[in-house]
């Protein structure tokens, strides 16, 4: 299987060849928290159906609430968690607040994960 | 904050307007576990190191082992976990199995992060 699979090898940089213990490429510890961060917010089944309610449109509470089988106080839970980790924002609107994805990042991993795991 | 922020409203469809409990718009139960499994593979800060090493280079066991501190058996262990998970593949060379990310999906999926966490 693995000769036959095609690798992405990625940026690769000529200049790059000898790995050495102290010409260290590992991301700082603040990049590999944040990171690590956002892929445990994203990596729940809650949370991953809101997002995806989000990423079709944006939703009150109660829209959101109303095709999911979850209590609103957990919705809500879930979406202060989401607001947080800066993965959704929410705008009033009336006597409601809208819920969105918070930018185009989160809209484009979204369709990378959808177009992977299709695959 | 919240009236100043631009909320990213995603691909809005004008034919869907009101959320009725029997239209519903979730994904499906092998959609979220096999989205949730992907980003809980991702979130985890031994594993994002060795996938921001091969998102540089593709690279052996060794090689990884030399910039990390996390024992060669360790890193091998979730070299397995993140083939099985399809991000991760293998291809022999010589003696040595070279490890790269698996597709442009998860290179890409890379970059996003990488740009969000940095805004």
């Amino acid at each position: 299987m693995d000769k036959l699979a095609q690798p992405f090898y990625g940026k690769m940089n000529p200049m790059v060849i000898n790995m050495e213990k102290q010409t260290t490429q590992l991301p700082t510890t603040e990049e590999i928290k944040k990171s690590v961060d956002l892929f445990k917010t994203f990596g729940d089944a809650t949370r991953y159906q809101i997002l995806s309610l989000l990423y079709q449109n944006s939703r009150t509470v109660s829209e959101i609430t109303a095709v999911m089988d979850v209590s609103q106080s957990a919705i809500s839970h879930q979406l202060k968690t989401l607001r947080q980790a800066g993965l959704v924002i929410g705008n009033r609107e009336g006597k409601f607040i809208k819920y969105a994805l918070a930018d185009e990042h989160i809209f484009e991993i979204f369709e990378l994960v959808k177009a992977h795991i299709q695959e």
